[in-house]
């Protein structure tokens, strides 16, 4: 990797955000963090859109004076060449598979309901929300379900030992139980998770 | 890459699919092709969901006996090392910020309304599928939007040559009025588009 200054773009309550801190412990890489305000309109101002990311969203890795944003694009940067990211092609295609199915399948679903749940309040909910929620937390199942199928009797999700798609899915299946999912009903997750926290270099959520 | 065969579960009507295909031509590569049926659940059977993908969706890469599910996976499998993914560590990773905000910010809308329009039709929407309409085409156009802005003043959206991100990207843009999308309120989007298929060795979603 470079040896341009490394800034996250943040805000702490994200899980998206809790990725990159995750590798980045991991790694014990340095870096500088930035905090904004999602909930009050931090990362849609003209100098967020016109400077760190026109798509509104954190996180955003920026290196040296270049803005990555997408949190699993951010874990590509960092992790390749490195452990966490396999020597094989296909598992590395795998790690990836994983990391699409995690913004296609799970985060939508979990981190969504999550954010409904925690930030906005179910009392404050729109029409158009509360007939998602039950899409959402059916989708959410459902992803729930691949991971526990795939996770029985194997440890990691692609090879055998942790990588990048591990660290993207467990940022927002650790706490799934705040967007009332119940992971007892996914043993193969639940010890995942479990492992995941006992990691040398794991560092929680709220570090 | 290995020399194990390739098959690509697919259904043609798919832009995921075709993404697969046309880096395919691309690269001149030799590959089978399997079909099924999106519309009547040929993606759902036990045999489909215990073998090639328990996530029940197309499109899925196999190579010799492993599976691969995700379309933008296939693709970094596939082009890794060729000079369809950049050679610089920080374009690389802007390769799959580009495929993730594809999957997170375009497909979901622009893709799903698609689908919504031409295969299901208008008349035949839920209730919920009338309210999400709206909300779709509205960050539909915003993800139109953020490619607009970006590729003013650039060839391609990494870089200065085709890449899989915009292979990626082409799938469902190019289509994009279908889904009721006006490119023409996007003129560097549809520069773009243009370029992408004169470019050597490009196929049309029909071949």
């Amino acid at each position: 990797m470079s040896n341009e200054t490394i800034v996250l773009h943040e805000d702490t309550r994200s899980g998206n955000c809790y990725k990159i801190r995750l590798l980045l412990a991991h790694l014990g890489f340095p870096y500088e963090r930035r905090q904004y305000d999602i909930l009050n309109g931090g990362t849609r101002t003209p100098e967020f859109l016109s400077e760190v990311n026109s798509n509104g969203r954190i996180p955003v890795l920026q290196v040296g004076d270049r803005y990555l944003p997408e949190s699993n694009a951010a874990l590509w940067y960092l992790a390749e060449g490195t452990r966490f990211v396999p020597e094989d092609r296909f598992d590395r295609a795998d790690c990836l598979r994983w990391m699409f199915f995690e913004q296609y399948s799970h985060e939508p679903n979990i981190a969504t309901l999550k954010f409904w749940k925690v930030f906005i309040g179910q009392e404050n909910w729109t029409d158009t929300q509360r007939i998602l929620a039950t899409s959402k937390k059916d989708a959410g199942d459902a992803a729930l379900a691949v991971m526990n199928e795939h996770l029985e009797g194997r440890q990691y999700l692609v090879g055998d030992s942790l990588t990048i798609a591990d660290i993207a899915l467990y940022a927002y299946t650790h706490t799934a139980d705040q967007a009332d999912f119940d992971l007892k009903a996914y043993p193969y997750v639940m010890a995942w998770v479990d492992a995941i926290a006992l990691e040398a270099g794991h560092v929680p959520m709220e570090a």
